[in-house]
């Protein structure tokens, strides 16, 4: 039986496609909202999944609209009573259920305090949609799964094409073929995923050493930062392995500590440059003992070998988180069931978290 | 044999002493120096343990003096060469080293943009010292144990005392009790210092549970965020224990579904509202069979029982990161001895470490 992670996984280009194709009027509203705002800067306020697609967010922000970006702290707001100035701010709220007091209070302050504020998350009529002035829908539909997949994505895409409008309303965009491209990501997805799903039985011997470690790394860096850390917490979700998401960089600094043979390493490497600067950090790790398994585009179809997957992802670095996280969730599924455990109903968990 | 990391770890109260008394004339002109520029946000850059001391900071600037406060992404800067507007920012390079070319390289992006830029490091000529206008020392000694101790807490401390300064400038600070509880830490910290001394014995099952783990789980939330980091990491360093750092909060966003009777887990809870709100989230964790090990203030003295240690730490929480680690600190160089692993030269790490 095909599990509901599964299911949603499969799900993700037509969400993206539904995402791109119903969005367009509401995100040139809210783009020219945020252009005639001119903010100083963003904050985004998330938690767990939705806290992957905010460093997500965070990147594509910073890097696309020159905007200094940073995640919120909300126990500032929800414990510590903090009077922050929230004068000519843009406060994003991501949030999957939009039920998470904690995001919800933060987006509330943000909005009292004269911030332009903006939720995305996938239900219409959720309190963070309440609380933030401007919504966008993630148009995912229901997801069942306890373990965010489709949703993730989702965020993702209204996040990136809420960037290429608002770079649209602009005339200073930096051309890293963002808007070019969003058109075709949807097919794109359907065919990395594709791709991905007839990479799982190259992949037995990952997965088998996933399942019988209780413990893994998962690196990346800049854009697929995102992607490392959503894949980590996607096997700590399903499988309860402690898979730990680093930066390259952050790994270098102490964390390296723990590569070995025994340990699985799972890279995700972009095209380009950031990809030559993440070679040099596995390097690092390799000489540890580490035998990594990588994850990445074209580049890597000269001197792959069987362990690496080198997807049919022709897109902007900027986009690729939205594609190398398929083949992870993948993963964390196929892990999970190996494990003997239910993907759709980890232990402990529930759908909607309500943390203040 | 006394390692060097415990011998590091008692220089603690000396080392903060030596902060408080010999800077501040130069805190004194730092602060001045920020006070003039009012900042409109800080940004802050830094790896590792040092992004810990960053996280404490973040919190300490956003709570305290009411600015935004972000962490930098270095590789917008090193790797994707993102041309941004650095005007009007105070952005602080914290590196105990000194060294990192990736933070360094954010620095003098920031001062060439026009920022206010100060570097927080143990190395008064380092190249991140050079980089910035003002440079604030730690004056904690040479370092010789790989993982660090004396020099976190120094950071903390210069950062402690820079707030207050920049505090003692203005006329619109809250009352917390950070500059009043100030002069008196060195003290506090002895106490501490020798109360989690004393407390070794009795955690002996935490060491043991530690040593025969390969998995930790340490919490906290607010201000001692950055301990439970920091201490995660110190046990990934120097005894290869896949150790999560969490935010109660995000923990229960997915990762409490690693908790279980098999994984210590440690919390540092601070008294007052945050305690309260952290003690619903190990609720949650308990409910899975975990049975937390609490580290805290003196709220822990009466239903304590052997798996708490209240500290004598009659601190503000702003405050309590510095005492909370201690313990931390300790369990972290005991446990390597545990485990047969040398916890001054842990596998794979050098004290400096070079990323771009």
């Amino acid at each position: 039986m095909t599990s509901r992670m599964r299911s949603e996984i499969e799900e993700i280009p037509s969400v993206v496609r539904a995402i791109l194709a119903q969005g367009t009027s509401q995100m040139a509203e809210v783009a020219a909202a945020i252009r005639a705002r001119a903010p100083r800067g963003v904050i985004i306020a998330a938690r767990g999944t939705s806290d992957h697609a905010a460093i997500y967010a965070r990147y594509l922000i910073e890097g696309r609209l020159l905007l200094h970006t940073g995640l919120a702290a909300p126990s500032l707001t929800t414990v510590y009573r903090t009077p922050l100035d929230w004068r000519g701010l843009l406060v994003l709220g991501i949030s999957q259920s939009g039920q998470g007091p904690d995001i919800v209070a933060v987006l509330e302050a943000a909005r009292a305090g004269g911030a332009l504020t903006v939720a995305i998350s996938n239900e219409a009529d959720s309190p963070l949609a309440e609380a933030a002035e401007h919504s966008l829908p993630c148009r995912a539909g229901t997801e069942r799964a306890v373990a965010a997949t489709k949703t993730y994505v989702a965020e993702l895409a209204v996040v990136a094409a809420l960037v290429a409008a608002v770079e649209a309303e602009g005339r200073d965009q930096r051309d890293t073929g963002l808007a070019a491209a969003l058109p075709g990501l949807p097919e794109v997805l359907a065919r990395v995923l594709e791709a991905a799903m007839a990479w799982l039985p190259a992949a037995e011997p990952l997965i088998e050493a996933l399942a019988a470690s209780d413990r893994a790394l998962v690196v990346s860096r800049g854009y697929n930062l995102a992607t490392a850390l959503e894949v980590a917490l996607k096997l700590k979700e399903t499988s309860r392995i402690f898979a730990d998401g680093y930066s390259a960089a952050d790994l270098l600094h102490g964390p390296v500590a723990l590569a070995s043979p025994a340990i699985p390493l799972l890279v995700f490497r972009p095209d380009g440059p950031m990809g030559a600067a993440l070679d040099g950090s596995v390097d690092h790790a390799r000489a540890a003992g580490a035998r990594p398994w990588v994850v990445g585009g074209l580049e890597l179809a000269g001197d792959a070998g069987p362990r690496a997957l080198a997807l049919p992802a022709d897109l902007p670095e900027v986009l690729t988180p939205l594609a190398f996280v398929l083949p992870g969730q993948l993963l964390a599924e196929a892990v999970a069931i190996r494990r003997g455990m239910d993907p759709d109903a980890p232990l402990g968990l529930t759908k909607v978290t309500r943390t203040t």
